[in-house]
């Protein structure tokens, strides 16, 4: 197993160190052999080379089985709407090169963290349900975008071709078919042409998944649902835009947003990372909470090798670190808490 | 006062009637003279002309002083992606034709409903914040739109221009100057073009209100702290489809969604509607909760005609009858309820 190492910007590289000692210690137990490659991405690769995402970055990142990533973005490039390289720019791109089209998020509990919910507890436990983002197409990438001459005139394309949408809803159905059967279509198809694609495709797609009930909802719609009643969900399939908003809004509905992974797929190359972002102000502290990273390597055991038994050893090491209080400071609620070196340690 | 009233589909008619009630009270008590003629618009204009915003029904509202509509919609039209004319095509060519450029949406909460919300007490007791949503541009009304010859991409085009962004963003400075004084632009500029002008341009304004504090945060991020700590925000500013989805989100925190008014504002008229939808389930059974449209009578009051004091009473009445139990099922907890006919006769 040839494993890319990106850890990125902030905290990536501290949460991406205790990923790779629990990496380790599976392989040792259960006898692969698996190797890491570093590479740089973000701010530090333009730092570092003036790029975002460097060639001999993708090289790496193409070569492997498999991707483990932690985070990118600097506060200091945020601010500057005319600066001309963006660290996110690097994501965008490797998302692209790597043709990672999409993104699964999946949100549920943790039953000793619960109760750090923003919402009321019968509102929250027990949800679970995944989103499935498209993430290679959308306004992200679509062209002409930019200005008018004069710059007083700024525009985005929104562009979706049916198989960029089959081929995400495919992923959707066949989950729904694996889990509670019910995919729900995002999309505004009483305003967007595109929207309109997407529903139409899906509503072609569904009677070859007879045992799915398909729900089509507005984006607007679910915005609410989601806090009125995070429970209505099992799979969600939408664009990239919507996806952004929403996976951002589902994320913190658990109370666990520290501790949530997820996946980027693609054609052949399969990328983990945690969602939450770089966070500068902890960045070179040893605080970070590492098991959203941790839980990612869990789910590349099970999405990238197929190796069920190594992705739920992870997830078991995790709760019991929950319920030993073995965590960092920002999940210890004031109780005894551990570096995040420590953490990692511990786990592995 | 030309008041036209827009009912609309659904339990429209029932709650803009209730609302004619208090208005024509609040006329009596005040003497002022004040006129009202009714038009059609949305499914109910579709079945009746063909159109979902007929001529006659623009002549109406452009000749008016202030429209109070009431709420457009019909299921029979949402899953039908072909549908040639759809109820909402109504409204965005109401919007775009009265020139409405700005859509105001304040989030507040009431004492006796704050229980109702789906946040912990914590969370939301106390919220007071309110949107500025741009409604005329961006990628509810740029071309090009459409798909190409085979069908099998479609494409949406999202744009704006400096002069929309100005008049949209001054408004939210000019609130955020008589309220708490925070102004957050919310965009996604670390991708849209379009956004890095909206960031750009309210860069250029800032300076000119050194009493507003301005922030600058991403879409995804708003979507995230809107759950996690509303009381954060004073005044929000952003473009027509981030603001579909974060004032639909914003509303169900409150616990009160049944009872937030908005006013759509331009540079000559101003429409007055409730948030909430048509609702067609509830169509015609005298159960609809009126509040929503009597307070956005309230804002018309206020926006409109600058009566501070006729404003003010519709508010206080709202409050008594809320205070005192005088209300539909919806938010009657069990207790007696009253019909929203019965509702509009007490408060009036
Ligand atoms: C950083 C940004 C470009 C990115 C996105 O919008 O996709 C992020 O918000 C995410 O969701 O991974
Ligand atoms: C019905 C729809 C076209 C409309 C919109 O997207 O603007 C609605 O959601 C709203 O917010 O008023």
């Amino acid at each position: 197993m040839n494993i890319a190492l990106l850890p990125g910007d902030g905290i990536g590289p501290e949460v991406i160190d205790q990923a790779v000692k629990v990496v380790k210690a599976i392989g040792q137990k259960f006898g692969h052999k698996i190797t890491f490659k570093e590479a740089i991405v973000g701010a530090a690769a333009i730092d570092a080379t003036g790029e975002p995402y460097p060639d001999a970055t993708h090289e790496i990142a193409a070569a492997s089985d498999a991707v483990l990533f932690g985070a990118i973005g600097d506060p200091k490039y945020d601010n500057d709407p005319k600066a001309k390289v963006r660290p996110e720019q690097g994501l965008l791109l490797m998302r692209q090169k790597l043709g990672l089209f999409a993104n699964v998020r999946p949100t549920f509990t943790f039953p000793s963290l619960v109760h750090k919910s923003p919402l009321k507890l019968d509102r929250v436990d027990g949800v679970d349900f995944v989103f499935f983002r498209e993430l290679t197409g959308g306004i992200y990438f679509g062209e002409p975008r930019g200005r008018n001459e004069q710059g007083t005139k700024a525009f985005d394309t929104n562009v979706y071709s049916k198989h960029e949408i089959v081929r995400l809803a495919r992923m959707g159905f066949e989950a729904a078919q694996k889990r509670r059967k019910l995919l729900t279509c995002v999309d505004k198809a009483n305003v967007m042409a595109t929207s309109r694609l997407w529903r139409e495709t899906v509503q072609e797609l569904a009677p070859e998944y007879p045992d799915v009930k398909v729900e089509y909802e507005f984006v607007d719609a679910v915005a609410m649902r989601l806090i009125q009643w995070p429970k209505a969900y099992d799979v969600l399939i939408t664009e990239n835009l919507f996806g952004d908003i929403l996976t951002d809004e589902a994320s913190v509905i658990s109370g666990s947003m520290g501790l949530m992974p997820s996946a980027s797929l693609g054609t052949s190359i399969k990328l983990f990372e945690p969602i939450h972002g770089s966070y500068p102000q902890a960045a070179g502290k040893d605080i970070a909470n590492p098991l959203a990273t941790v839980l990612s390597a869990a789910m590349m055991f099970d999405y990238a090798f197929d190796l069920k038994e190594e992705s739920k050893m992870i997830s078991d090491v995790v709760n019991q670190s929950l319920e030993e209080g073995y965590v960092t400071e920002d999940i210890a609620d004031g109780g005894k808490s551990y570096k995040t070196s420590e953490v990692g340690d511990w786990l592995a």
